[in-house]
């Protein structure tokens, strides 16, 4: 079910000139693992989507890591410790914004259980969980995505996933049109060797009329559009965008860190201008320099001269992956009753 | 009750140049309170300490605030959005690490609530909670902090408050002593004018070895001491502080950040070095600039050749409110058994 | 004849939504005033633009301020003191990046000497000189900017300047055509009160293939007609571009760095992705929160809820300003002798 | 001659617990040279202390480094291209405040003559120089250091250097007395292998009654002494400090940047408590991480865990580098005619 979502290229759009990975999603770094669970019932219309880094247990082996606030309007817990330490030592989970602190007790109890079974016990652990607000579609006060739910977009993780108005991109809201979760990828060659950069997003962010479509400025039209009763837009850029970066590449933390702020330029190029009320952060993560249990650690990193293909790819799969979560979804209501249309309506 | 604990200046032991507050505390400015709630079970010795920036909703009129990461393994929410917006929303509430998540949803309910009885809705809220890793006196894989214990926190915060074994302190550990909650207060002049600088810090750091008690290094002579079956001590810098400083003084967030930055000095002065393992992290706000609807504010600011003052005042409070968590403790154990002395049985 | 310069409105593009300035230049801001000093010999194709915040001695009232380092492969001096106090106490220069040790030095001297006519003596200054590397157009490491320039460029410096190849814009070069300097400006009404938001950049940055002109991306276009002998197109996103923003609004130096912190966006809509090798800094003032030497200062600030205004118009008037640098050059030739075209020839 | 200073130790004060290296400074890590460039004559006493990393072209292999600006009040030049790309690729020159441009341009004619040399050309320099302001004792406006006091500094660099009143701490005053440059370095052990930690330090801060000695709070006693005609003390924590760390650890920069945040208890264990107008910088780099031309790197880091260490070894080093930079002093006199004191007359 998940192939049959047309995404943004299956509309002729191509977005920059780099090849994508193989499914076009941050998945296609080896490793890397995604899962939601949804809610949908008579308040809630949201849901928790989670990224693994990889097969095994993140606590025993730590990915070296990097974490940027573009925008700090935003509640995302875990953000000191990547920045002092340069690693991520859990998985990732986004959320909604007053679900953050449940959320992130549910990823320290499996955090337990899991090192648990490796024999090994577990008493600080830095979970990491971003958030938008999606109060607009959601009765956000409820809190209502549970540990049961976090356990469940665990589980059920895959390198295939759906896109748009699933997981935490349930109830988001998109440059006025619905939102959701959106991913890409890009193939980047250095010396012969492939790498891949995967992002994958939630976006809940812009002002209709500031939308750009891969240059295009529609954004005026599709407001015209929207001007009717029941209908909506957003006048404001209010709102956040969560951005997860995978890849393979060799690079330090502050090679990461140099990359994930590249983020901003894929979001831009969709029109915004990254609100006050936006809480734009980006978490990075390279699969290629785990750390270990050694007194004195090797670790690779490409020539700095080199970390425009990096740049290059970041801004393209970042601009790509909005529009897939855009694209992907299906028109929702508001809690208000209006409703929210879907860019599938308008291109 | 509260007032018969001996501090550090009952021993005679006088901390800096400059005059106390009333009571010596964080709460000597006026309108900020202190409440804790202290669990004792078979299995957890742990707890919750608020503190609540004035009498009426922070939510509808935030404080000017700033927080500062010293050292950042540590897991305390809330940091990016202070540092982007220069405010607090919440009380501040400290726990144990692996507690943060649940005590950030309890204020979460409690500020819906609050400000739902102020006839107003919050759909973004950003909690602040800090914490210390308490694990060797508490079983604190159980997070055994609830709603319910954070609520209790906040009903009965007042202006006098217990230190020492208590709240957020109950299990923490002070270079290889029992740690806990600690508070002071300075006083500075401008003007003719009196402005209070208070302080309260959770301490649960340091190696035994390096304690300096106000000037005199008898870390090692304790060492030694506790080289003994059934004692412990601390052979590692490890553990966190946590600071929090309240100020009446008019001064920007950039200001407040600066001053937040000198709490380093008074931690240093009593002979720490800030060890990798400790979250050292520091959030101050002030009662003097509260941001109201107006769409221009006015905002008063000492000039910043005055700041010194508060610099000095800083690191003496942060200073004397480490000894004050200390010599009001009394000693406690660790889940193996071993006896945690009290800096009250060394002087 | 600086009014003669044909800038991008004058083809017709209209970048943005909001309403320019009068002159649509920084020096709408009132109080500021822009001078050149153009260098042009055997060897030598470069200068110094100086940015004045105001009619009366900046030391002696500083301005309040923000610096931004949006890609920190750059040399500009002056940033951690902007950092640390919030202020801008000297004129700010731009020059090429061998310069800055010379020219912060003539700034150095200039300040003494105009406190000095105040009946005053300085013997700390923190002079801001911002960089762009012309290398291949002039001979930098002759240093050719000497403190007569400097002092002629701050003594003609006028409310009127030209545009393009002058002053620090001489010898520089974006997204392979020629650049220079550039400058726009926006009003934001609040509550019936008209601010300004003036920008100037020195553009030296981009890949030709990535260049965007108002939506339309013609880079591909202009590079295949600049593969030719003797032609010269840039293959690599290298280079920088300085920015600097002036405006009236009344906010504090956080609230200015969040403002400059959005000028990466009017980079973006131009095609870049911030390269590896460009030094991209932001240095924000603003006239209306002067300090002084008051000990408690009052100091006005927008809500922070109306600083989208300032964002948008930050983002158009840096997009604009970029295409004036561009428009306003004819060609040049590099020291090896290929021809380095001007935008107006695609146009 | 060198030898022949008198510094801490030989007073029988030791500082801290670990081993010192064979010379006990900075230049016991191999390679680090240090030379200065002393400037006495009618109205000028200041100089120029340069640090060599090593002794091949710092340049064409770059060190890793990292750079962190505890107080922001200092015009040190170079410290965003640090931070962003993590590398030293000149020497680092230390001066006074007004001389950093003349210095920092002498740097440059330095590093393009080095490269020509080695047969290459260079067009982009990050030459980094630090300061503190001498004013007391030296007419600083004059800007008395040349370039060719930098070549000679350069040229005359050694692994044995003096302290004191030497090179940048020709008119630099501490804690009210005499202060100057001084070095120290510590050894620590991991896996049997011995590394260095070496500091030097420009030391000009701390208000006389704040200064402890090793633990003895002797300021104010100091203070009493030296209230009398024609002496002279420090009110108030004013001035600078500059603190250079070097080391042969295998390090990324994130650790050397957590490492020389450390430095920061040094100086708070000599009693200051880093008062608003001093700029306190930190620069650090390590000789086993060199940037080669290699497309993928390896670069060794030691495990997290064992960073303690080298914490330990920065607080001592820098500690004990400023008590070598005040006793290795003889008196001078101010502008004015009054006497500061050494610290040797205390003794």
């Amino acid at each position: 079910m998940t192939g049959s979502q047309k995404r943004i290229r299956d509309y002729g759009i191509i977005v920059g000139d780099l090849p994508t990975g193989t499914t076009n999603r941050i998945t296609d770094v080896k490793g890397v693992k995604v899962g939601h669970c949804t809610i949908h019932n008579d308040t809630n219309h949201t849901g928790v989507t989670v990224i693994l880094p990889g097969e095994d247990n993140p606590f025993l082996h730590k990915y070296t890591a990097a974490a940027y606030v573009h925008n700090g309007f935003g509640k995302t817990i875990g953000i000191p410790q990547i920045k002092e330490l340069g690693t991520l030592e859990t998985p990732i989970a986004l959320t909604n914004t007053l679900n953050v602190g449940k959320v992130s007790d549910a990823l320290i109890s499996y955090m337990i259980e899991t090192v648990h079974q490796e024999g090994k016990e577990v008493y600080s652990i830095n979970p990491v969980v971003g958030e938008c607000n999606d109060s607009l579609i959601n009765s956000i006060q409820k809190r209502a995505v549970t540990e049961e739910n976090v356990r469940k977009a665990i589980q059920i993780a895959d390198v295939l996933f759906e896109e748009g108005s699933v997981g935490a991109g349930t109830g988001t809201i998109c440059y006025g049109l619905k939102g959701g979760i959106g991913s890409a990828s890009r193939v980047i060659t250095i010396d012969n060797h492939n790498y891949t950069i995967g992002v994958l997003v939630q976006s809940n962010f812009g002002s209709t009329r500031d939308f750009i479509l891969n240059g295009k400025p529609i954004g005026k039209d599709i407001e015209e559009q929207l001007k009717k009763p029941q209908s909506s837009y957003s006048q404001e850029d209010r709102g956040s965008i969560m951005t997860i970066l995978a890849t393979d590449l060799p690079v330090s933390d502050r090679q990461l860190y140099r990359i994930i702020r590249r983020c901003g330029v894929g979001i831009a190029r969709t029109g915004a201008y990254t609100g006050h009320g936006s809480g734009e952060i980006m978490i990075g993560f390279t699969t290629a320099n785990r750390h270990s249990d050694d007194h004195i650690q090797s670790f690779s990193c490409i020539h700095e001269d080199l970390i425009n293909h990096a740049f290059k790819a970041c801004a393209e799969a970042v601009h790509e992956a909005i529009l897939n979560s855009m694209i992907t979804t299906e028109p929702a209501h508001t809690t208000d009753g209006r409703i929210i249309h879907s860019l599938k309506e308008f291109i």
